[in-house]
């Protein structure tokens, strides 16, 4: 829709689908894949006819094969940036956990559809999605150790709060390649499908969410449950959601949420998350790279 | 036992059981049931004698079908409250989440035995309960998304603990009504049980606890385990468990745990939560809404 | 290798064991044990050809049956240390969580090889090891609200973390003793082996981290999936990470992991644990008891 060169955007009603599209390099990851994706996810948050974002990769092969060690597109390699010696510096910031804290932010629900390899950044960029579903053909590896690297894009704060201590220290200090039985067993996907049908069970997730939900709901109840749980006293999550309940339930999804339950029909929420989420979102600030 | 109108609150032995009591309204939820609710855990958590506290509706179609929209009761709905602009005012604060914030404070291990129908509240109010067991007709729904609203009763915080990052936000951003089945794969229950059988189970297990421990130690336990996983280091963990095993280690419980386990007889401990915990409990200040 | 007393520490090639090693005791852990084994892990830390070390019981029918309440071996048991009344000092330590909090620091990997029963002590030590392997026969108990006491050795930290809130509230409040069927089902251990085939187990899982990763990517990984996830935003990570992919991929093991990737051989990691962490490793200060 826009012209990116790395990704597609295409919108499909509702639903929207970034496509990372190097298949000929199994879609590996590149600054200026990078940049598209961020600018991408821009444009879902502000557009209030999407409620959905589902994530895959082009091809039959990867999904991403991480990051680019020799792109070929006028963009630097990652490990070639500017030397500094100060680690605060912007320049030192990882790439991959640039994408994976916008993707944090989304006001809209992320679905990884996993279509094949994914390594690396590959593998580190889907655990901020919200829920991950892969074809039979996926194999994942969190390969750092492997590279004399480290687990980056913040994989270290996502993926135990996704598969628990003792599986993500398993993956991370092997560096192992496994694939979608293993991943689904160890809780990092939620279903697996034959490549052939792994859309139209993303599709069919992102449609459950957009035709049963208010927007303004999905996207506080996003920053709820990400965020709410690493305070230390459920008293935090009180004040926050005994806020949203009180402004909510006096506003028009919530009119219309009961009325259609009461009608028995199809609910049709006029809420809007550009214009109509509580005076008090969010509640937090954004910490900075430093 | 007391004058109770919307609950009974029954005892047997060591084992208190409390029943939503409007079968006629699937047990919906009111203002009066949330204040008949807390001083039955005030009760509970008062009386020596009782060890465990069962939670359960009454007939055997719903737990409890959430919060009730229309009471019949004079109470008024939850939604009707005065109109405040502040926001920290108590008035605003959420029905669930005071009663799941008292939940969370009690010292007796608290059971869940969901019964049938268990959404909005009645889903959300199961969540502070150390264990859940299900009859095979039990349906849940975190429905707020499908109302307008949002997860309320602290469920942000609980939910994420207790099924993981990845499933709290599928069922909550779809707001899908499930089974008892993909409750017990999800996490959210540990067993699923014919509903004639259900309250025998849910006993048996809180025999378990009451034939076995010290009531001392079960409420240090259970304080433990719910606050001290959220600090930031094993140490925070480290001090209060060096102190505990110190100061319990001396008392009358641990030489009636020794002295039994020794001479292979069924235990009998003194100690009584009412007075017997140490002088260090509670160990936190309980945060105010705000 | 050093002449301890209670348990053996042997090195066979980049795999340490340290087994407890008080058989007719079903090595019950005391004082002793505990300098022993905080010895035996500073041992290995210091030795940079150590690339794991394992963990396991001596015998075939114990891996650690708890405290040892009545030593033979002159050292005092847990219980009759000096009295104090300011809970804060150091005699009130308890002896469990001393070794787990160093195994929290260990820059190693740990395995657990559970090789029979392990309780109290026996259980909570192997919950701050990365991964935990168990023979058939294993049985565990977190038994501590049987004896009047309460989970220690940080356990309150580290169990919910593993297995979830209910599942660790459930063995703690009942102090069920159960088998290894139900420890692999509750997340506790992530495989279960016939005895006689348990140790070539752990030393293959051991072999797969040592044979194809860099020991100083492994360090920092261990320490990032324990630490950061308690962080309460992902940016934290993204700082640690950021910093680290930008200094490693600069270092000599992230040469040699690309250049044997690449010519398809094993790689030959040149990196050292001792000499080659980051400069800004460890990025924390370790809080004091107190």
């Amino acid at each position: 829709m826009t012209d990116y060169t790395q990704i597609l955007l295409e919108k499909d009603g509702p639903i929207a689908t970034i496509t990372l599209n190097r298949p000929e390099k199994m879609n590996a990851y590149t600054r200026h894949m990078m940049a598209e994706m961020i600018d991408a996810f821009d444009d879902t948050d502000a557009d209030d006819d999407i409620r959905a974002v589902i994530v895959t990769g082009a091809g039959d092969r990867a999904f991403c094969a991480g990051a680019d060690l020799t792109p070929d597109d006028g963009s630097k390699p990652f490990s070639s940036q500017t030397e500094v010696t100060d680690l605060s510096d912007e320049v030192v910031r990882d790439g991959g956990g640039r994408l994976t804290l916008r993707m944090f932010q989304s006001t809209k629900p992320l679905i990884s559809a996993c279509n094949g390899v994914a390594v690396g950044v590959g593998a580190t960029m889907q655990l901020p999605m919200d829920i991950r579903l892969a074809s039979d053909n996926a194999r994942f590896g969190f390969v750092f150790a492997r590279r004399g690297i480290v687990p980056e894009a913040c994989s270290s704060w996502f993926l135990p709060r996704l598969v628990g201590q003792q599986q993500a220290l398993e993956w991370c200090m092997t560096g192992r390649i496994f694939g979608a039985e293993e991943a689904l067993n160890g809780g990092l996907i939620r279903s697996v499908h034959p490549q052939a049908e792994l859309m139209d069970a993303a599709r069919e997730l992102a449609n459950e969410i957009a035709e049963n939900t208010s927007a303004v709901s999905v996207a506080m109840t996003r920053a709820m449950l990400w965020r709410l749980p690493v305070e230390n006293h459920p008293m935090m999550a009180h004040r926050i959601d005994s806020r949203s309940i009180y402004t909510l339930s006096r506003g028009k999804d919530a009119t219309e949420g009961v009325q259609s339950f009461l009608e028995k029909r199809p609910p049709s929420y006029p809420g809007k998350v550009s214009e109509d989420m509580p005076d008090f979102y969010p509640w937090w600030n954004e910490p900075e790279y430093k």
